[in-house]
C-alpha cells in the first residue's frame, strides 16, 4: 500500500489528515471525488463491480439506512447498466461486495455538528464502509459512487482507504423561493443534489416583498393574498423536511422581518409600520414596507405564526432575515418615532434590534435558536444567535471575536454569475484568519446563495450546478485542497453524475436555444452561447427593467455562469504566448477556432432575421465575427514574425473594447485572449529584447483584463 | 382573401372541408399546424405579437377557460420572450388582441362526442377564436400558439380563416404504467403534451402481471402486495384525473381481467384459478395466472372493487383488457372445467365471453360502459361494448358490422419503434373501407399504445413523442392529409413546442449518451445514436432476456425511433441516383457524411475501451466504418464512371449483411441508401442502355431494401 499526501498537487496527491510522507506514489491514480476526503491512500487492486454485487448491512441498521443503501445500488445500476442480484432476505455481510457497517443511528431530525464522518475500505473482495452514525455512512455512501470507474476490465472500485469528516459543521444552500415560486419536485432534486456533494443544510428562504410562499393554517391570508396561489402546503413541507431528513440534510426556514415584508402585508396591512393598503411586489430591490415592532398586537401575531411554524419546522434553528430593513415606514410614523424617543432607541438599527431582542425571546420560547443576516449584530443581542454574513469573512471573524457563531454567504452568491474558481476560493476561515481556536470555531462554516430574481424552474438548475459543487468541496474538505484546474476536471465529471438526480442544469440551455430558434438544429446557436455568460452581480436589471412576470427564456437565460470554452481559448492562448520567441504551440488550435466561430455568423444572422427573441443577438454575431477576424490578423502577424503596425493595434483594441460592452444582457468571455493576442502580435520585436517570460508578463499580461466598461 | 384547397399539396395547401378551387393561392405561406384544421383559408396582412397584447373572454367564461387562457398567455410569453400588459379587473374584448367567444359551457367531465369545434379568424386587428363550447375553445387555443410566427418585423400571427372539428371523437394514448411505474408528474405532462395536439383520451393501463398501480381502500392489500410500492393513491388519480379534465381529457381506466392478473393474486390468491401463492412476475411475456370465473365470491369481490373504482373514475367507459389470458389455469382445474361442462362452455373463449358478460352487467349497474381488446368480442355479449383493436382496421370494421363500436390500436404501437411515417399512414377508416354511414360511425378513433416493458420515467418520453403528434393528426385530421415529408416538417416544429410543458423528448438523448460516456462531450458518440435505432417489434427480449429491474440505461435506451439522419441520408441518396446518367448531385454532401462518420471511429473505439457499459458499441462502430468506407468507394466509382467490379460488389454487399444485423439490440438505419449506392456503383454501364428512371428503378430500387436478416 502506497500513501499519497501534500496538498493539491494535482488530482491524485490529497491533502489532509494523512501523515506526512515524501515518497513518490507506486500507483498513480486520479480520482474524481468532490469534495475531496480528508485522508485517502491508493492501494494495488481493484474491486471488480459485476451482476453478482451485493450490497449488506453489518451492526446497526435501520429504515433510512436500508433505503439509503437501496438508492445507492438503483443508480450503480443506472450508471453501470449492471442489474445486480435481486434474492430474498437480507444478504450476509461475511460473502458482500460492499458491507456497510454503522455503529448507531443517527438523530431522526439532523442536528448541527452531528458526527457526520466515515471510513471507506477498498480491496480486491470487498469494500467496507463504516461509519459511528447512519449520517457518516450516507456521506460514504456518496463517495464509494464518486469512486466508480471503468477499463477494459469492466467496471470496478479502485483499492482505496478513505477517512473523511467534514471541516466545517454547517454547509448549506439557501434557495429564494419567493421571487419565483420553486415547486416541491424541483426543491427534491436540489436535495439529492446537496446530498451527493455532502452539503447538509436547506435553508428555504420563504417569504420577501414579492411573496409569501408557505402556507399557515393560523393566519391564511399571509399565502392566499400574499402569493397568487403559490405557495407550499405544510403537507408539503412535511413531506420535503422528511426528504431532506432521510438524506442527512437539515431544513431552516427563514420568515425575514421586519423588511422585506411587503407580501405579510397584502393579507395583514394591520402590522404594518404604514396604513396599507399593500400589494405583494412585482419589481426587484430593497422595499420599504415593515412590520411594526412598536406594537404588541405584532408581537402576539409573531408569536402565534412562529410557534405554527417552530412545530412545522423541527430543526433547532430558525432564521428571521432581519436584512435591508430601510426604516423609512418607521421614520414616517409618529407613533413609532415617539417610541423610539420614549424608549431611548437612537435610530432604526437600535429600534430593529430592540425588535430582535423580542424575537428571539419568542423564538426561544419555541425552543428554537435565531438566525439572521449581519444587521442583527448588536451588542443587546443575546450569544446564542447565529449570523448569516452576506458582508464577508471579515465581519465573520469580527463577529467570532464577539462571541457569535456565523456563517459565510459573501462570496457565495450564484447569482452574481461568478466562476466556479472565484467561489471555490473563497474560505470562511482563510489561512492567516488570526482567530483564537475558540474563536475559529465559532465559524460553522458557510451557505451558498441561490436568490430568486433571475431564475424560475426551467432554468434554476443551471444557475445552482454544477458551480455549489465547487463551493460544497470549499466546506467540507480540508483548507489546503485548491488547484482550480484539478477542481474544474472533477466538476466537470461530477456534473454529469448530478444528472441522475433528475437536474436539467445540463440539458438547459439545449433546451432554451431551440426555444429560441423554433427548431432542434441549433449547432449555431451553441457556439454562440457557449462564448457569452449573463452580466455579473447586479448589471442585468440594470441594463434592463425586470419584473416578477418577465419570461426567462432569452440568450441570457440559456447562457450559463461559467464557459468552458473561455477557459479553454484563454488557456490555448496562454500556451501560445509562453512559447515565446517561436509563438507556434496552439497556433493551429487558435486559427481553426476563430475559423469556426466566423464560420457561425452567417447562420446566425439569418437566424436573428427569423425570430424576433434574437434579434437581440445581432450585435454580439457582429462583434464576434469582428474579434475573431482581429484573432486571425494577429495570427498571421504572429506568424509572419512581424510586428503588427500600431495603428491596427489601436483600431483592434478598440473594436474589442466595444465588443466588450454587454448586449442583451450577455458579454464575450473570450475578450481577455484576444486583446492579448493583438498586443503580443503589435510587440513582437520586443521578444528579442526581453527574455520570453519577461516579454510575456511585461507585455501581454497588462492586456489580460478587458477595457473598463 | 385567398382561397387553399385540395389535399396535400405541400404544407401551405391543407386538405378539408373548404370549397373546391383550382386557383393558386395568392398569400403563399405554409404553415405548423398539427394536427392540420378541416379548412383553412390564409389572407392579406398580420396581427402583430407586442407587449400591448391583451387576451379577453366574451360570451360563456367559467374558471378552466380563464384558466386556460392563462396558460396559453404564459407559453406565448415563455416562446416570445415578451412580457404582455397585467392589468386589474377583466380586459375589454372590444379592445383585445386575442378574443376568446364562447357559446356556453363544456360537461365538467369530458364526454365522449362533445362538440370540440372551433372558428379562428385572425386579421390585422383582432384574432377572434369562437366555439359553441369551452372545450372547443381549448382545441383553438393549441392551434393560435402553433399559429405564431416571426420575422424582422417581429412576432405575428398571420392573417387566416380556420374552421377545425375533430374527424374522430376518441382520440387516445394508452400508457402501461403496470411493466414500469410512471409518476403522477410524468403523466401530468403527457397530458399536456396530449391536449398540445388534440388528442382527448388518456387511457391508463392500471393493472398486470408486473404491478398493481392503484390504492384501493376496499382491498388494499391489491396495492400494498401487488405494486413494490410503486401505485397512484386516490388522491394522486383525483388530482390527475381533474388535470385532465381541466385540458378537454378523458381519462379511461384499465383493468386487466381475467388474465394479465398475477398482481391482483399476490395480495388475493383466493381470485385465482389455481392455489398460489403468487408473486409479482419481474419478465415480460404471457403468463398463466387468471381469475377465477367461476366462483361467486370472485365476482362479489370485482363488483366492490369495480364500484370503487367507478366511483373514483368519472369518465362513462371503463377498460376491463380481456387480452392474451392463456387458459392453462381454467383447464388445470376440475371445478373450473365441470363448470364449463355443466354450463356447455365449449372452450376458454366462451368461458370469458361468460365472465365478460357477468362483468359487463357489474359495471352497467354502476353506471359504466365496458371496453375490451378484440378478445371479449363474442356473439353472447351486449351492443353497447367498446372493442380496442391490437388485430387491426379489419377486425374493427368487422366488429363495425356485427354492431360493435370500436377504436384502432393496431399500427399505433409505440413500442414497435417504427417511424412515425409507418403509423401516420395507418387509418382507422381507409379509404375504400365498405362500411355503410352507420357502420363506419361506430369507428370511433384510435388510441396510440405506449407499452412498458422499456421505458421508465426517464426514457418514457422520448418513445411517446413526438411520433404521438403525427398519431394525432391522423386522428383529427380529414384523411387525406398524408404527406409524409410534410408531416415530417411541422414535427419538427412541434416537437421542439412540446418541450415547453417539461417534456423530455429531446434533452433525452444527451442525457444517456452523457451518463454512459460519463462526460458531457459525446459529439462522436451523438453521432453514433442518430445513425441506429432500436430494434422493432418484439426483437428485443428476444435477443437479450429482460427483466423489471434492468436498467434502461443502455445506447439502445438513448437512440431514438425515428432517425433523422437516416431520412436525410436516404433522400441525399436518391437525389444523386435521380440524376442519372450524371451522378453529381448530392455526391459530396454524401463523400462529406460518410467521411464524417469515420472520424468518430477512432474516438468511439476509445470511448469503449474506457466505459464497459458501452462496450457493446464495439461491432457497431466497426460496421459504421465498413459502411462508411464502402459508400467513399461507390461514390469513387460513380465520380469515375466506371462500373465497380462484380467481386467487390459481391464483398460489399456481403459486408453490408452482416452489419445489418442488430448489436447491442440496435440497428444501423443508413443501410438501405448504401447497398443502394454499392449496386448503382455496379451498373454504371446500365444507364447508356436504359433510360435514367428505368436504371434507377430496375438496378437500384431492388436493392433497397436490407437483407433479412
Amino acid at each position: 500500500m502506497t500513501r499519497e499526501a501534500g496538498a493539491a498537487v494535482m488530482g491524485w496527491v490529497l491533502a489532509g489528515s494523512v501523515a506526512a510522507g515524501g515518497e513518490a506514489p507506486a500507483v498513480a491514480r486520479r480520482h474524481a471525488l468532490m469534495p475531496v476526503p480528508s485522508s485517502l491512500e491508493w492501494a494495488e487492486g481493484r474491486l471488480a463491480l459485476t451482476p453478482a454485487v451485493v450490497a449488506a448491512l453489518r451492526g446497526h441498521r435501520d429504515a433510512r439506512l436500508q433505503a439509503a443503501v437501496d438508492r445507492m445500488v438503483r443508480r450503480l445500476e443506472s450508471r453501470t447498466t449492471l442489474e445486480f442480484a435481486r434474492g430474498g432476505g437480507a444478504p450476509d455481510p461475511d460473502r458482500a461486495t460492499l458491507v456497510v457497517e454503522v455503529a448507531g443511528p443517527a438523530p431522526a431530525v439532523p442536528r448541527l455538528g452531528e458526527d457526520e464522518s466515515y471510513t471507506l475500505d477498498v480491496d480486491g473482495t470487498r469494500a467496507l464502509l463504516r461509519a459511528p452514525t447512519v449520517t457518516g455512512a450516507l456521506r460514504g455512501l456518496e463517495t464509494v459512487l464518486q469512486l466508480v470507474e471503468g477499463d477494459r476490465g469492466g467496471w470496478f472500485l479502485p483499492a482505496v482507504r478513505i477517512g473523511d469528516r467534514p471541516r466545517f459543521p454547517w454547509r448549506g444552500l439557501l434557495i429564494d423561493v419567493c421571487r419565483h415560486f420553486i415547486p416541491p419536485d424541483v426543491v427534491r432534486r436540489q436535495i439529492d443534489a446537496m446530498a451527493a456533494v455532502k452539503l447538509n443544510v436547506l435553508h428555504l428562504h420563504l417569504t420577501e416583498d414579492q411573496g409569501f410562499r408557505i402556507e399557515s393554517l393560523r393566519f391564511p391570508r399571509l399565502h392566499q393574498r400574499g402569493s397568487d396561489g403559490l405557495y407550499y402546503t405544510q403537507g408539503q413541507v412535511r413531506d420535503l423536511v422528511s426528504y431532506a431528513a432521510e438524506r442527512g440534510i437539515r431544513v431552516v426556514p427563514e420568515f425575514d422581518m421586519p423588511g422585506h415584508a411587503t407580501s405579510w402585508l397584502v393579507g395583514h396591512p394591520e402590522l404594518g409600520s404604514a396604513p396599507g393598503p399593500y400589494e405583494i411586489a412585482r419589481t426587484w430591490g430593497i422595499f420599504d414596507p415593515s412590520l411594526d415592532p412598536t406594537r404588541e398586537e405584532v408581537y402576539r401575531f409573531l408569536d402565534r405564526f412562529l410557534g405554527e411554524m417552530a412545530a412545522l419546522f423541527p430543526d433547532a434553528y430558525l432564521h428571521i432575515g432581519g436584512d435591508e430593513n430601510t426604516g423609512k415606514q418607521w421614520q414616517g410614523n409618529p407613533a413609532i418615532t415617539a417610541f423610539m424617543a420614549r424608549r431611548g432607541l437612537a435610530d432604526a438599527h437600535a429600534l430593529q434590534a430592540y425588535f430582535n431582542q423580542r424575537i428571539a425571546k419568542i423564538l426561544a420560547a419555541h425552543g428554537k435558536r435565531m438566525v439572521g443576516w449581519d444587521e442583527v449584530l448588536h451588542p443587546d443581542l443575546p450569544r446564542d444567535i447565529v449570523v448569516q454574513s452576506w458582508r464577508g469573512a471579515d465581519s465573520l471573524a469580527d463577529g467570532a471575536r464577539r462571541g457569535y457563531q456565523g456563517i459565510l454567504s459573501n462570496g457565495y452568491y450564484l447569482d452574481f454569475i461568478h466562476t466556479a474558481a472565484r467561489h471555490y476560493l473563497v474560505d470562511p476561515l482563510p489561512a492567516g484568519h488570526g482567530l483564537s481556536e475558540a474563536e475559529a470555531a465559532r465559524v460553522l462554516g458557510g451557505e451558498v446563495c441561490q436568490w430568486g430574481e433571475f431564475v424560475w424552474p426551467e432554468t434554476i438548475d443551471s444557475r445552482i450546478w454544477p458551480r455549489t459543487a465547487a463551493i460544497a468541496e470549499r466546506l467540507w474538505s480540508p483548507r489546503e485542497v485548491a488547484d482550480v484546474d484539478d477542481m474544474y476536471r472533477r466538476l466537470a465529471r461530477v456534473s454529469v453524475q448530478l444528472e441522475e438526480h433528475g437536474l436539467m442544469h445540463e440539458t438547459h440551455t439545449g433546451l432554451l436555444l431551440r426555444r429560441l430558434a423554433g427548431t432542434a438544429a441549433i449547432g449555431p446557436l451553441e457556439t454562440l452561447a457557449g462564448l457569452v455568460e449573463p452580466v455579473k452581480v447586479y448589471e442585468r436589471p440594470r441594463l434592463r427593467p425586470a419584473t416578477q412576470f418577465m419570461p426567462l427564456t432569452r440568450l441570457v437565460d440559456a447562457a450559463r455562469p461559467d464557459s468552458a470554452e473561455g477557459r479553454r481559448v484563454a488557456t490555448l492562448t496562454d500556451d501560445l504566448l509562453s512559447s515565446a520567441p517561436r509563438l507556434d504551440t496552439r497556433r493551429e488550435a487558435l486559427g481553426a477556432t476563430f475559423t469556426a466561430w466566423r464560420a457561425t455568423t452567417g447562420p446566425l444572422r439569418r437566424l436573428a432575421d427569423q425570430r424576433p427573441s434574437l434579434r437581440e443577438m445581432r450585435p454580439l454575431v457582429d462583434d464576434l465575427d469582428a474579434a475573431a477576424a482581429l484573432g486571425l490578423e494577429a495570427l498571421s502577424f504572429i506568424e509572419a514574425g512581424q510586428s503588427a503596425p500600431v495603428d491596427w493595434r489601436d483600431h483592434a483594441l478598440a473594436r474589442l473594447a466595444e465588443a466588450a460592452k454587454p448586449k442583451g444582457e450577455v458579454e464575450i468571455v473570450v475578450l481577455g485572449p484576444l486583446r492579448q493576442l493583438v498586443v503580443a502580435a503589435s510587440r513582437l520585436g520586443d521578444v528579442a529584447m526581453l527574455s520570453p517570460a519577461e516579454w510575456k508578463r511585461t507585455v501581454v499580461e497588462q492586456a489580460r483584463v478587458p477595457e473598463p466598461k
